[in-house]
């Protein structure tokens, strides 16, 4: 079969080609968020729940009988084939088990990039208002960037304003990205961001759940928006006026046990009301910078965000590198060197010697094999 | 005897004289906060630790010898009566119950103005940085103007920056505001705050625990931050660096139990990244503007703060008495008429008058003796 290069099973922890494809049928027939749907394939299985569909014996309504004569598998998957996406689904390895804690959880996921859906493992949802203000912009960037420098994967939608701020962050950092779409990805949404869209899947993923073609309603930005929630480990606002989307997100975040954090700003911005509504009646997370994000989130289960603190001469001193690695090493509980070098991605004879330079100024000390900051008193 | 017109006892409610000119003597004798003063008082009573101090049975040391052979009553009480400053002990009317908490009371306070100590009671205290920006002083004026306007004391230290912008937004209000200083109060501090002082005194009270002509050293700002914090109801940060002295204030309001909260400000200021820390690191409320004040400090009781919402446009359109009625009932228990006079300041013709218009268009509903707000769904 010459069919789906792209889509090829790619070997043990690849679910089945039949679930596959069943699933793809799934995702043409019914809506995101179908509670009838998300019954039948837990009861049943995809494979043998289609099997049923077809025989007449599942729904007795009739109401999927246009959409699957319609049906043509074969083509959809040339198109998938064309585009280059990917059909991702439960059992793959990049399938993101958060979104399984959904009420209905994605049929599959279309899946367009170098970077795949691995990325999303441990990532950040950075979202925020499309009419964001110049402060806005500028924070959703360094959260973005220093990220991704981090290598942890910056999840967004895409959008004007805060959105594509963040996603830009962290391409300029070279780092990874990953766009949800509320539409399917054949095209660009906004139109205006094929470019942005294109760098995206060049150095991370664009992901829908909708199939090629399908357009954007109201519904489907919503469902978008709970999916943000739940593949990551934690949602950052950055902006957001009172109806904004991204509260949406949020609240589907905080409803799934994710850390919810939010970026405050003036309060006489619209935009940031959002933000300090979120702080004062949701308990999320006032973040004022990436690196309270990142011990939010708790990569590398640290516990605690540094405390603010004003800046020592000799750590305003530091060469770029040493100050990252400096920066890298969490507060409390310090770290080893195979953690430093997850945080840094620097290589290990560079960060052996710039741990060797912060510690003769005494700005880190060796704890057996751990490393931790000296900190002023 | 012709001294002390200003500091004569006042009936039933004040203290005696005997003790009120004991405790002067002591304010003289000692710093603030010196414990084995605390605990003579405590023992003795001001009038027979007085007694055994001048006989010299309680202080084996004679550290106190030099300052009571130089004390001279008479003349300090002629001093205070020139310049129209009372002196308010435990027990007169005005003395503010809540610095009793402290481990270290003050021996007395001096107090002038015509607003008196009671002012003070259910007060808020509004302080922050000297260095302020415009965006902070903005802001501070906006919550000593709102909280004046609602009757509530505004209590802060004359300081520049945030200080003064406050005890301004009160003046402006021709609302109630003290002044606490951390000097003596034959002279303003600062200085060039002397006209900012008169009128604070015109319109409420300047107060020190400091006898006259002492001077404002480092730990004796310390030691009135420390009387902010405990006269009053709850302590709001406006701006704050983060070596702020107010952050001091807060930290003492929240080991009191009183209330502490922070306004927010953009993350790119240092003057905000103190309020931030606050809300950060020890659970200080966020709060936007005076209304959310207004409920946290629990005035009359009401629990919670109005949820920010959209404007909607009946609101937009009433008339700014209107509007301040309006804005006055709390959002979830309502008020009764007694209660909107107090918080409003607005005689009860026009506030009944107002109360039927806002009825007419739906903003309020009156529920037997009370008026309740109705929220857009």
């Amino acid at each position: 079969m010459t069919l789906s290069v792209i889509n090829a099973g790619r070997g043990a922890a690849s679910a089945s080609d039949e679930e596959r494809w069943a699933r793809l049928a799934w995702s043409r027939l019914a809506e995101p968020q179908t509670e009838e749907v998300t019954a039948w394939l837990r009861r049943h299985g995809p494979v043998e729940a289609l099997a049923r569909l077809r025989a007449g014996s599942l729904d007795p309504t009739g109401r999927y009988d246009q959409r699957l004569e319609s049906l043509d598998i074969d083509s959809a998957r040339r198109s998938l084939d064309r585009l280059e996406v990917r059909v991702v689904i439960p059992g793959d390895d990049d399938w993101p088990e958060g979104v399984e804690q959904l009420a209905n959880p994605p049929i599959c996921l279309y899946v367009r990039g170098r970077g795949g859906l691995g990325l999303v493992e441990g990532g950040v949802a950075v979202v925020g208002s499309r009419a964001a203000t110049p402060y806005g912009l500028t924070i959703a960037t360094e959260l973005g960037e220093g990220l991704a420098a981090r290598g942890i994967g910056v999840v967004s939608g895409a959008a004007f304003g805060i959105d594509a701020a963040a996603h830009r962050g962290a391409l300029a950092a070279g780092g990874p990205t990953v766009s949800v779409l509320a539409r399917g990805l054949d095209r660009a949404y906004p139109a205006a961001h094929d470019g942005l869209l294109r760098d995206i899947a060049e150095h991370g993923a664009v992901v829908s759940e909708l199939p090629l073609g399908w357009a954007p309603f109201r519904h489907r930005f919503l469902a978008r928006n709970r999916l943000i929630a739940a593949m990551t480990a934690g949602t950052v606002v950055v902006e957001a006026g009172l109806r904004s989307g991204s509260l949406n997100t949020a609240r589907t975040a905080a409803a799934l046990g994710r850390h919810v954090a939010a970026v405050p700003g003036p309060v006489t911005s619209v935009q940031s009301a959002g933000c300090h509504e979120l702080i004062r009646e949701t308990g999320a997370s006032l973040v004022t910078d990436t690196a309270e994000v990142v011990d939010l989130v708790g990569r590398l289960s640290f516990d605690a965000a540094a405390p603010a603190r004003a800046p020592s001469s000799a750590e305003a001193e530091l060469d770029p590198v040493a100050h990252a690695v400096w920066s890298a090493i969490p507060l409390r509980r310090g770290a080893d060197l195979a953690a430093l070098q997850r945080l840094t991605a620097v290589d290990t004879p560079t960060l052996l010697s710039v741990l060797g330079r912060l510690g003769a100024v005494g700005l880190v000390r060796r704890d057996q094999d751990r490393w931790r900051k000296v900190l002023p008193d």
